[in-house]
């Protein structure tokens, strides 16, 4: 993950003021895309996406509720509030381009922190190629809150939905599920650790892939570009920021279908599964309910079943049926259960 | 401004879930621009603006920091949310066309609440020919906060910035100014009478104009549209958020000019001049350095004189300088003082 910084310098938000505090954060900032006319420092920025269509989506992090600062790096967090937003443009089969950037803090934070956010946002702009184009930074009575939006283009009717999966399409997904989720787990047990005695050491020896799959998760660039190159048009796609079980309901829900999913066919990574043992949960549990694993899941005709294979780090795992049939998941022995979304949800009392 | 409702039912929020809750705010939304391909229910929206350009403006409304709800009606605050983002896209010149909403509220608001957040946003969608296009709701530890992104088009090449102001150009400002901000005071005013015996009634009399300016600000399109059929292309433009002291220092500084303003020529309603006196506020200091008017600033080739004397409600308040002579603001003996901008600044301490 990314080195730690041992800045002790702390210059207060009030010092600096919005416009000196935006000043600090952009003023470093350049533009790449030729789609971006204007970024940052007017009333709105000017883009020219041509004979492309757009693409936007937005999303909203608030602290406490999708992340602990207790454990989440500043620099970690706007790496992957960039990247989650990414992650919707690329289920959509298009391509991140520029990000907006609204920021509401609390006094407590010092400038050097949002620096350190704004870090982690530039780096994840710079690895997928996107221009960061504007924003807004006020400040809060209470913690921290980010507002990303992004846009993205995409080849005029080449846009990917949720609601075009075909009966007996395949169910592809890309990378392995659950590793999020079960890091989630092991940064909070050691946080409780850590609360009951501060001079105990975290014990997070042998997890860094999952770590790594919380604090700094990927979005599907490569998947996209692999998918194009091999002449695969998905007819149905989503990202997997709620879980596996969700998401594929979300799909057939859309396109007025039923689906098979097969246990046995769900990629978990053996770090994964190690771990989600130790805290008596089963990995399949963890892909099919736990969130954020930020991979791409998808359908293709059944007749791409050739090309797919040859897709490195792309599984089959299912296919579509009709809606009649239901969303089942084939067990191991078998059998065939109803599949029920348990995702994420942030808005619901916990049980 | 708008009838208030009286509806006592409650709605727990941890009742819906999140996805319930989008279903209840958004089931009754329909797209009609035809650049809005794909609004609402996928990952990504997805726009066409064909050859035309794109303009992006995001803003962050914060419980505490930029509204109170003791005076502010959730429908208010949703019209205003959706037109402040509005006026930012005509102050590029350009026409607003889909809107992303991001809602991160606390427990302590029913579902009924945050109708009446999206009636307002949905009336200001209706009246600006606007599409709600997308969003994320989530749940916040204490109180609401809004984050709002609108899309919008103008014609490429057409895009109006704050840098294009030229030497001997006259700069014209719509509407009248001070108001909102005189409105707010007022607000607040009876908040604390309230605060100190609830028995008494607030005592707004006479003051529609001022709370209306407050309370239900309108954006710049009327004015976009005027200019436009009068053939008058502005060289540099601002909307006025932050009082006029402030935005004519923001055109001048990006602009490498000066300015001359005439402290008798900035319009002011009688209205705000008669509640900024009863509070022994200069009415100049209110249209200076109060905030939130949402009128456009902006400047014209001085050939453009005989045209722009017959838009109405359009003033002709000063003219660009060179940079050497400074921002100035002549009073009405004469005598020219420099403009400072002491406009809201929500970060730095209050002084």
């Amino acid at each position: 993950m990314f080195e730690e910084k041992n800045d002790s310098s702390h210059t207060d938000l009030s010092e600096l003021g919005e416009f000196g505090l935006i000043k600090r954060l952009t003023s470093d900032i350049t533009s790449k895309n030729s789609s971006t006319i204007k970024g940052v420092g007017d009333d709105a920025a000017v883009l020219d996406f041509k004979d492309k269509q757009v693409l936007v989506s937005t999303d909203l992090l608030v602290e406490g509720v999708h992340f602990d600062l207790t454990y989440y790096p500043l620099k970690h967090l706007g790496y992957k509030a960039a990247v989650v937003n990414f992650s919707d443009i690329y289920a959509m089969n298009g391509h991140p381009k520029q990000m907006f950037v609204g920021l509401a803090v609390s006094s407590r934070f010092p400038a050097e922190a949002l620096d350190e956010l704004y870090e982690g946002m530039k780096l994840a702009c710079e690895r997928y190629g996107v221009d960061l184009a504007g924003g807004d930074t006020t400040s809060s009575h209470s913690g921290l809150m980010l507002s990303i939006s992004v846009t993205g283009e995409v080849e005029a009717g080449k846009a990917v939905y949720r609601n075009g999966a075909n009966e007996n399409d395949l169910i592809c997904v890309s990378g392995d599920l659950g590793g999020a989720y079960i890091g989630l787990l092991l940064l909070e047990r050691e946080k409780h650790v850590f609360k009951a005695n501060p001079d105990m050491q975290p014990d997070l020896s042998g997890a860094d892939y999952i770590l790594e799959r919380q604090l700094k998760p990927e979005a599907g660039k490569i998947t996209i570009e692999k998918l194009a190159a091999a002449g695969i048009m998905p007819t149905s796609m989503i990202d997997i920021s709620d879980g596996l079980a969700s998401e594929i309901l979300h799909i057939c829900t859309d396109s007025e279908k039923g689906c098979a999913i097969y246990a046995e066919k769900i990629p978990i990574d053996f770090v994964t599964s190690d771990f989600a043992e130790s805290f008596n949960i089963s990995p399949l549990t963890a892909a099919l309910n736990g969130g954020e694993d930020y991979e791409l899941l998808f359908t293709i005709p059944i007749d791409m079943h050739e090309k797919i294979k040859e897709l490195e780090h792309v599984s089959v795992i299912g296919h579509i049926t009709n809606k009649e049939s239901g969303c089942l998941l084939v067990t191991t022995d078998g059998s065939a259960v109803e599949l029920t979304a348990q995702g994420w949800n942030h808005m619901r009392k916990e049980s």
